[in-house]
């Protein structure tokens, strides 16, 4: 079964980006970054939520393109279509999420990138399918943004793995989701 | 000149309590707890906010009397007050935040123990009066709550001083605030 790991850096106070989905104030080089870049070779599959795609945009993304060329895309969104889209990228409606996710993850393949954002990231979590989660926790404040999970529910405890302190002060955290109670209905 | 140091408990998602004001999602033993109480003995001086100080209402705090019976407690809130107030406890107006800091920052006397919230850590932060932010960082998630500034400005960052790994996945991180722009108005 292939682990869905939730791979984001946050400040300290607990955002991925922030308001309008920007991302620039995070510490963008040092250390953490290429081990990062190195991690994400090991995906083969990502998904992800539609602002969180569409963010890629103004960095060039072109519509219905992989973000990340080595990767599958799958993006979730009920409203979202392109004219073209590449072989790579597939859209998920949110009432399929949880059937597509289940044979995502007993397909063969790398474990899967969950890129983001928080509202994915949420219903992931109450559907018990986040295996793991790997923060970059970036020794900066946001005091407002997009919140790492959009509220969430019980049931879980984190399991520490493995961390990593940089230089620059910038820690990844590594840790297992450990689900305790039964899945809850949403 | 004394520090004020903001000394919170923070989950993952950036949250110091959840959005009742209970904080018992912490983790509540262990060495990082003793650690802790032991820290509190070094502060002669507490500062936070009007909710923060009712919190202790339900663990026994009489309303006027110290939180902790070691400090001089300044509370600050346009409309709370009391039949009798102990002489270890003194409220602040809003309107008189600022020049009240800087007088007992001029004082002699311990490092200043900002309590909480989020709310007078904001105010605090946009006037500069923060020196240090200790996070005790606890290995949750609580997707909602109080968030650890509630929202803040730009012109600072953080200078990385110490940590403490404990073996059951709290981290206490020590950080010195500098300011890097001129003062905000607010």
């Amino acid at each position: 079964m292939r682990a869905i790991i939730y791979h984001v850096a946050t400040s300290l106070d607990g955002f991925i980006a922030r308001k309008d989905g920007s991302t620039d104030c995070f510490i963008e080089s040092g250390e953490h970054v290429d081990d990062y870049l190195n991690q994400l070779k090991d995906y083969d599959t990502t998904i992800m939520g539609r602002n969180t795609y569409e963010y890629g945009y103004q960095y060039g993304l072109k519509p219905g393109h992989p973000a990340y060329p080595h990767m599958n895309h799958f993006i979730v969104s009920d409203t979202l279509s392109f004219n073209n889209s590449h072989e790579q990228v597939q859209i998920i409606k949110r009432a399929d999420l949880c059937q597509t996710i289940h044979q995502l993850k007993e397909q063969v393949g790398s474990p899967i990138y969950l890129c983001g954002g928080g509202q994915l990231a949420k219903q992931l979590l109450k559907h018990q399918m986040i295996d793991e989660l790997i923060i970059k926790l970036n020794p900066i404040l946001l005091g407002d943004g997009i919140h790492l999970f959009d509220g969430c529910c019980d049931g879980f405890q984190l399991d520490h793995l493995h961390r990593i302190n940089y230089s620059n002060g910038v820690q990844m955290i590594h840790y297992r989701m450990q689900y305790i109670t039964e899945e809850v209905a949403i």
